[in-house]
């Protein structure tokens, strides 16, 4: 058996999200079934992250293991060729050791949230981000996300169905920046909790458009309490963009 | 009667183009057909450019005549809500003086192509840039476009529909640079032929794949002869980014 790295990226659009799901299509089993296709064998994919329903990944990472002999290049175009027309592209293909886990070997992952800030609704960019009429006070927004910097038990910023033993997690980074009608989130962490990106965000949309005070963020993470959420941002602005593993650092 | 100036946006992708025509959705009539929903009048739209199926408009610039009393704002808002759920979005609306003109006013149209240079195929750029797998050297790609600069009669450049009555324009601006696997090709010329951009995009892309040398992108130019073209380049990859009047500048 060889260890294939993948680098995936997709358009969460189409799919319940990247996991496996009973009865909806999954970028998993698109990838699965793909590579069974390839190599007539059962295969599982193991991911860095789990993406929901509608979430996009510019290159989530992930593994498999086959026993057929084949080059990762011709691996890469057999999977890309099999899972047309489906919106997925394997943009990497390596081989690892054995030891080298997709989800446990990952060390820091990063997403980014993309807002369009403006009255218009959106055209070339709908269902890639999310559209927010009322204007946006991005400075307002950065100096809030910087109260959820650091470790925290961050009960309140994820879901009722989050599977995490632990709410604590550490926040590496939660930059707020415009570009033009654009805000852009950028988040890093070890790992998150289930939502808490779009909880995050949710919650400093509030902020940018003065409907919550800064140091209502810290009365709503102190609450640990799901209730106490501003507001789950929508799916379509969210992008899985990176992680990270100690071998390639 | 007041003229409105209108910024569009459009995702070019479910039309046949900017442009009116008889049996196919345009771009024109959507935004003719919300007019006269908001103003009850028949009003004509008229633009900067006129651009094919499929290509897109980041800022396309256009006027209307309008009796109805109302302010930019107002028309900009009532638009847009009369436009969904079609991809066009009046991202910009205000008065101009009645010798303003969208179309005999502009002085200079800006263009950005977008390839994405990369073995996998497109997923959440699918239908928003051309897919080339094979590697192009930009670099060429850059000097070759810059014998295209200057005035020239463009005849092996535009399609044989062009109307306009001289094949000669002046291309101010041809630059090619890459970001990533992305190669964008940024065009400006007070006005181009029908074509002229997606005619010089491919046969540069033929250049950066090394099928054709530099030399015979001037001996193309030199022929003026449509049947001397490299490739027409897709629609999809091409955006109307910027139309340019002196009362602006």
């Amino acid at each position: 058996m060889t260890r294939f790295a993948l680098t995936i990226e997709f358009d969460g659009g189409p799919f319940c999200g990247l996991q496996r799901q009973q009865h909806s299509p999954s970028v998993q089993q698109a990838i699965e079934e793909a590579a069974h296709t390839v190599t007539g064998e059962a295969v599982t994919l193991h991911s860095a992250g789990r993406t929901d329903s509608g979430v996009h990944a510019l290159a989530m990472r992930s593994h498999m293991d086959i026993a057929k002999d084949i080059a990762p290049f011709r691996l890469m175009e057999a999977l890309n060729a099999n899972l047309r027309p489906d919106p997925i592209a394997i943009i990497g293909c390596e081989e690892k050791p054995d030891d080298w886990h997709a989800r446990f070997s990952c060390i820091g992952r990063s997403y980014e949230y993309r807002i369009r800030n403006r009255r218009a609704p959106l055209t070339i960019e709908k269902g890639r981000a999310w559209h927010i009429a009322r204007d946006l006070d991005s400075d307002a927004m950065h100096e809030a996300a910087q109260l959820l910097v650091g470790s925290h038990d961050f009960t309140t910023f994820r879901s009722a169905h989050c599977q995490s033993a632990s709410p604590v997690r550490t926040l590496d980074r939660l930059d707020v920046s415009r570009e033009g009608d654009a805000v852009i989130i950028r988040a890093a962490a070890r790992s998150f909790l289930h939502h808490q990106v779009r909880s995050m965000v949710g919650t400093l949309a509030l902020v940018g458009q003065g409907q919550w005070r800064t140091h209502q963020v810290a009365e709503a993470l102190e609450a640990k309490d799901r209730a106490a959420l501003g507001l789950n941002a929508p799916p379509e602005g969210l992008y899985f963009v990176a992680a990270h593993y100690p071998d390639e650092d």
